[in-house]
This record gives C-alpha cells, structure tokens and sequence, in this order.
C-alpha cells in the first residue's frame, strides 16, 4: 500500500431549507429534491427513495420525487402538504435528510404474506406505524393484499380490530348500556340513523352517534345531520349535548377515533377489493372506540349493493358477532332489503327534507325510509333493553307517530347548536321518462354519480330527488328525477351525464 | 312536479393546459391539478384519483395530486416527467380529463389475490397494462404481493415469463447454439462477465451478452464493461460486433426487452420481498428475450447473499430448469460460494482493472474472480459444446492462459467502439485495522454502501479496493480497504459513514 492517505474535508451539508409545495398527495408524504442536489448523489437518492426527515425533534418518512428546471433550489426540500403539516416549519428551521430506517413491522406484512399468522403484538406494531405514516402507498397496498380474501383468521381480525382501537381515541361513558347502529354498503338516499337517534334516546337509552361525511357518495350521514344541526363538535361538547338529551348525531372527524381505518380504506377502495376481515375490523374497532356495548348492523342485500346474496350476508353477520364477541360487544344483525334507494332525496340538504318529514309524520313523507327507519329503531330498541322482544317495533312507531321523535329530535339539535331549516337548491330539471312503462331497475351507482356531478356533497342543496321506485308505473314524460344544482354550469354537467346514460332507471312494457 | 324546467348552460370545459412541472415520479404517471379546478369538483376528483387524460389521439392513465396556491393556474394540468414524455405536447395542445375507465385485467389481480390462478391470457393482459404503465404502485403492489411467496404454481411463472417476452423487444439470431451466464443475487465485486465472454466466444462460441447498469449496486456489468469499450450500441450496431467477433458486452437498455421486469423489480425492492416466482420470470425472460438457447446461472449461497442455503438454491434451481423447459431453454445450474466478495474492485474502474489483471495474466490478478471466472466459463463451455463434459475447466484455463482470451478481449472492444484504459481516482484513503487479528466477516451490505457514498457508479473511478479476504491475518495498521474518490467531499462523505461502522470487516483474535 503506497497510496498516501488524504485529510478528509466535511461531508457535504446535509441539511436543507424546508419549501412548501401546496402539492396535496393524499395521505402518503412526498419530498422534493433538486435532481443535482448533493445529497441526491451521495446518498443515491432516486425518484420513489423512501427517506427520513428530522428537523429539531420532529422525525417523518416520506418519499422521495426529483425535481428537475427550476421549481426547487440546490438546498432546497420540498414538502407535500401532509408533510409540512406534521413538520410546521418556522423560517429559519433546517431539515437534514436520510435513507429512511427500515420499518420493522414490515416483518409481520412480509410474514403475513408468506402465510404466517399475525398476533396481537405484530397486528399493534403494523397498525401503529400505519397510523404515524411510516407506511408507503405500496407497503399499504401489500398490507391489504396480504389480508384479503379469508387470509385473515378470526383471532387476526380481532388483534386488527383491538390494534385499530388501541392507536386513537376512545370514549368511555358511565352509563352500563350504549347503544349504537351502523349500515354496511349505504343505499343511496337510506338516511335513517337521526331517526333511530331520536327514538331510541326518546324511548330512554343512551346512544352518543358519530358519523362521517361523505368520501365518495353524494351524501355522508355527518353532511345531511349537518344541514339540520352544526355536527363539528369536539368531545367536551358531544358529552355535554349527551348529558342533557342521552344522543347525539356529531362528525366522528373531530375525535380521532381507529385513525388506522381511514388510511386503510382508501386503499382497499383504489384496489377496488372487498376484504370481510378489514370491513369488521374497519366497522366494529369505530364502535368499540365510541364506547358502544350494543349495536344493530344493517346489512343491506341485493344484486347492486355491497352485499349480493344471502349467503353472503350470513358469513359477515357470523364473522362480525365472532370478533364482536372477543370484545363483549353485544351484536344484533338485520339483512334487509337493498335493492333500490330509499327515499326520494339523495344529497345532504334533500336528504334532510326526507328526514324531517318523516320525523313530523307530514302526509308527503317517504314510506319506506319510515319503514326501514321504524325496523332498525325496533331493533335498538329490543337490544338495549328498553321493549321486549318482539315489541320494538310497536314501540318505535307509537314514539314517532305520537311526536316523541321530533320533540326528542329538535332537542338534540337545539343542544348541538340550534335546529337549521334545509334551503333548496336554486336550480332544478326533471329528467322525463322517454316512453310508458314499469320501473324495472334503477342503477344506484350512476344515479349516485349524477347527484355528485349536480354538486353534492360540496353544494349541499344539490343532488337529486327519485320520483320513481321499483315496480311503479310511468307515462312518456312523467319525471323519473329531478336534478338539483346550486349554478347553472353544474346542473349542466349533471344533465350532460344523464343524456349521455339513459339507462339510469330501465323501463319495461306492462305486462 | 311543479318545478319548473332551467335551460341548461354548456358543461364546464373540461380542456387544461399542459404544463411540464419537472417532477419525477418515477414509472408511475402523476398530473396535478389546482384546488379550485372546476373539473376538480364537478367530477369529485381527489388527492389519488385515477384520470384518464386525452390529448389528440395520445391516451394515458395517471395518479392525481391537488396543487394548492400559485402552483399551477385554475386550467393548467400539470405532468410529472413520465407523463409529459408519453405525451409530448406542443404549446397550442389541450389536454382532456376524465375519470380512468377501468382496468379490465386487475380482475385477473383480485382473482389470484382470491387464491384463482391465472392463464395465459390473463396475464399477458396483465404484464401488457404493467408495461403501458395502466397499474399504480397500490396496483403493482398487489400483483407482487399476490405472487409472491409460493403462490405462483409453475404454469403461471411460464404463463408470466411468456408475456413478459411478448410485451417488449425480441432477439433473434441466426446460429442454433447462442450461450449465455447470468448471476442471481450478484456479490460484490464479481464481474465474471467480461472474462466468460472473452473465453466462450474464443472457443468459437456465440455469446452476445446485454448487461444492466446498477440500480441500488456500487457497479453493474454495463457500467464496468463502459470502462473498457462503448456498451451503448442500439440492436444494429450489436449485431455487427456479434458477425465479426462472435460475441458482445453491450447495455441492454438501449433494447427494449422484457420492459415490465424494471417496472416490477422497482416495487419488489420497495416491498423487500424475495419472490422465487417473479425472480425466475424475471431471469428467464431475459434471456428468451436476448435469444438465447444455452444459459448457465450462478448461484452464490451464502449467509449474506441473496441465497442463504444450499437447500433454497436447489429449490430455485428446481424451478429455473422446469420453466426453461417449457420454452426449450437448456440451463445448467451451478452453486456457488457466495461468502464474501470476489476480487479487489468495487466500483466501475477498480472492477474493470480486475478484469483486465486476470485477462492479461498479471501476477497480482485476483486469483478468486481468476478462478469464479473459469468456473463460469468451463459450464458454459460443456452447455455450448465447445467442450467435452470434465473439461471445460482445463480449456476455459488454457484459453485464458495463452492469451487468446486477452487478443479475443481486445478484439470485441475494438468493435464495440474501441479499448478503453480506466483511470484512476485521484483521492485515495485506506481504511486500517485498528487491532491485529484474523479476518472473521465481511459485511457485504456496507461495504456497497461505502463504495457508493465515495460516489460509484455515477463517479465512475471511485469505489474502494479490499485489501484481504476471510481467515487473512492482519496487523494493527494494515489496511482492510482503500477508498477511492473523485472529489474531497464524496471522500469525506464515505471515510464518515466508515468511522460510523467500524465493524465493517470483524477480526478476531487469532487461535
């Protein structure tokens, strides 16, 4: 060796100004790099990297994108808006980059997909990294592939559920009994829950409900309670509206109840996979955070709905109760009718109108969301213990026609903030029936996509009412719906949609 | 119905501007698009929405991000670099957007994820849609993750190797017998490539060789071999130094073959799964691909290598040899010792400087790449029928010997372009042992990242040199490894990460 040795200088700088991007990449973080940047080169950094960033005592991994021209400086890191959010630098921070360490729970989904079972201990450390972001979309996508199908056993979605649980928020309430409901592949248009609030708390139980607001559908229950009630409240409030009325109708939002799911769900919705195992765990770990002890699931089946037959909805109802029952969760299943939507109006605003006037039992008002409204009342009602079986129903009708339900339902709403009187949408046209006939089919899901392109959720008078249901008979030019717009341009593109699909709702001869 | 009918306005124009942001995002195609777009809302577009863009007759699938602030203007679509290339608008092109029309063969996906298992016809679909970049990395994910593990039965790796060939460029050659070597798991250091070639086609073999850059390695073949001649020759001007010399050590990528291999070892890596299915498809389809007839695959087994025992070689042996028969593809399989790196180098130049030290005979040749390399080239010699079975090693040896390999060497770099004399860095560093002992282990692993923090491949004279080997005896003092740099900086860079990880090479006392 006579190779004389160098004094070695410092080490390239490694540290680097924080820019905000405002690119908005979902719930993956993503950093920018200057393709020329040091570090790129000496660390060898390429596009899909995965790196982790510290600033002070603040630590994420996010992956890497190269950006070439102009759009960053050499010392420059770019963030995405997830990422600043958990960053929040101030203006002289600096951020030092590294190759991300390796996620040790990536062990168990690797484990898992090699056809090992997952226990509790493996379950908390996937779920609880899953949570902190360290996951990628492609770690996520392989944790839900591995989980698919009936790859997960009974005691791995209750470790998944208990994990999803343990990783946020959970409510606890001093009453012995809470009771809850929960609908699984929603119906368009099928807005029970304030019904079944104001009966069940007017008949005297407990039931403290969270909702969501819509992710993909015209309407989530939060954005119809919304129109009616302010929902955003935090849990100091919900608790004190709970205190003075026994329930409440609150966006689940504002308490990070199973924060775990959120993440998961969209990306079993961008691989279009139905996974029995993550959607109990997904339904039952809500409940559980909630502090529920008795819920009835409705579980809606017919050839267009999540569920397609009664066999189906047997193995989920005996899948749920199995892990319900690892957590002393009372469950009553009902397998109803899914079919056609139920009710007329589908958006935030037209949903409240159904709403409202099945509450003040107006002559007008949709019968079959009354009935369905009625048979998971009856249902709560008989699994918290306030009628005896089989006179739930009996009991949820006399409470709703004698208007125990609305007064009980104006006071929950007065307690949350104040009752609200839904508007109505400024610009409306009905889409006619082209020829006479009988309504032999209606597509939920264009129908569902037209009322998002009239505006809803995000204009909330927007979406549409059903004139029609199943069955019915229709002459030429009688409306089949009415769309509902907030601007002209969006009722044109709603109008536009249904042109280009006739087949929204089929029409046959008479026989 | 007493609503009145509106006239409905023209649907919003749902036309952008494309504007290239400069942002890589690696294989998978992302467009941004502001907040407020209207398209962004009337279509209910999100952060991960799938769209499909149109421009005149060009056609892609891409991931959304939502930018906020002055990113872009309210009609501006933005492409990563992926997607502008495929499009290559002009200034006055206007981009369409809707929402991406379903990928039919991800129902061949969600079937093997539901443990079906997936015909000719559906995966071709499949690697066709991975190769016109249709599949996210959520999707790509779960096509690796459905195959991995043991769940691809012998047909699908054939069905799959299939379409990988069908779906990119395909080499065709004139002569019967075309040999070829590949190394599964490739140790550090062990470029055997130049040296077989050079002895394979001596003995009047036809061997034109494709090689890879590295992807997360200190050195590729491609990029040693670009050390000593050009590697960048597109199929024609291969196919010229084939007819004069018999053989060829050129970069594959200029050739299009088996395209979805690098979209689908990008996501293996990310995940860190080892799938033996993939991996074979992977190999195989290469090499089919290339034209190859004749093909021996080394396997080091080692406790760090890819291949951890023997019995795991024999398995993946197994399934190389069933696959290939189902093609025609004759292979011999050797296992090898894959403890430790092989020869000094590691990085372009110090590789290439090894393989020119065992062509010409030095006396300071490594004499463990001198010997991997005969071994190599003794199988592929009794394959090819160059040799009679047993003594391929004394022909491969007398080659080498006496020069032919060396004037056959000189004469494939002619033709590539020229010989090229590799240089050497100009800042050096040894790494000594700070103790005396006996040489125990050698962590592969970091010493790669070594040679790449010191800038290899990209600075093409640097990397290090090893300076023993195991069960050497060495004195406080003596060098272990010398870094080789092109700049103080990057040298500075790899002697930190070295004073990080003093256990880089372990000695124990000796006996």
């Amino acid at each position: 060796m006579n190779v004389p040795a160098t004094t070695a200088a410092s080490p390239p700088a490694a540290s680097h100004h924080p820019r905000r991007l405002g690119i908005d990449t979902g719930h993956e973080h993503v950093v920018y790099l200057h393709e020329h940047s040091p570090v790129c080169r000496s660390e060898g950094f390429g596009a899909h990297s995965r790196l982790e960033l510290t600033m002070g005592d603040k630590r994420l991994l996010a992956t890497l994108n190269i950006a070439h021209g102009s759009l960053l400086a050499m010392d420059d890191v770019g963030l995405s808006e997830s990422a600043w959010r958990v960053l929040q630098p101030h203006a002289h921070d600096r951020v030092t980059l590294a190759h991300a360490p390796s996620v040790d729970s990536l062990a168990g989904v690797r484990a898992k997909l090699f056809g090992k079972s997952l226990d509790d201990t493996a379950m908390h450390a996937i779920v609880r990294d899953i949570v902190a972001h360290r996951y990628s979309n492609i770690e996520l996508a392989a944790f839900i592939a591995a989980g698919c199908a009936d790859h997960l056993a009974v005691d791995e979605i209750v470790a998944l559920t208990r994990a999803m649980v343990d990783t946020g928020e959970r409510l606890h309430w001093k009453q012995p009994v809470v009771v809850d409901k929960h609908c699984i592949g929603g119906l368009a248009g099928n807005r029970t829950t304030p019904i079944v609030v104001a009966i069940a708390t007017a008949m005297g139980l407990v039931m403290p409900k969270t909702s969501s607001r819509a992710i993909t559908s015209p309407a989530g229950t939060a954005d119809t309670v919304s129109m009616l009630a302010p929902v955003e409240l935090d849990e100091h409030a919900m608790r004190r509206v709970v205190e003075c009325t026994g329930g409440c109708m609150v966006w689940g939002g504002a308490i990070n109840m199973a924060p775990a799911d959120d993440i998961l769900i969209r990306v079993e919705r961008a691989l279009d996979i139905d996974s029995s195992g993550q959607m109990v765990a997904s339904v039952l770990s809500k409940k559980i955070a909630a502090g529920s002890t008795h819920v009835v699931i409705d579980i809606p089946v017919g050839p267009t709905a999540k569920v397609r037959d009664a066999s189906e909805g047997k193995a989920l109802a005996s899948l749920l109760t199995q892990v319900a029952d690892a957590f002393g969760l009372h469950l009553h299943i009902l397998l109803s009718d899914g079919t056609q939507p139920i009710g007329r109006g589908i958006g935030p605003a037209l949903e409240a109108h159904d709403v409202l006037a099945v509450l003040r039992n107006q002559p007008g008002a949709p019968a079959d969301l009354r009935a369905r409204a009625l048979d998971v009342a009856a249902a709560v009602l008989e699994l918290g213990g306030a009628a005896a079986a089989g006179d739930g129903r009996r009991v949820a009708a006399e409470c709703l026609a004698s208007g125990r339900a609305w007064a009980q339902f104006q006071a929950i709403c007065e307690a949350q903030g104040g009752l609200r009187t839904p508007g109505v949408a400024a610009y409306r046209q009905p889409v006619p029936a082209t020829r006479a006939g009988i309504v032999q089919a209606i597509d939920n899901r264009r129908l569902s996509r037209a009322a998002k392109l009239a505006g809803a959720p995000s204009s909330p008078l927007a979406g549409l009412t059903l004139e029609v249901h199943l069955g019915d008979r229709v002459e030429a030019g009688h409306p089949l719906f009415v769309l509902h717009a907030e601007s002209p341009g969006e009722l044109a593109y709603a109008s536009e949609y249904v042109a280009r699909h006739p087949g929204i709702v089929t029409l046959e001869d008479s026989p």
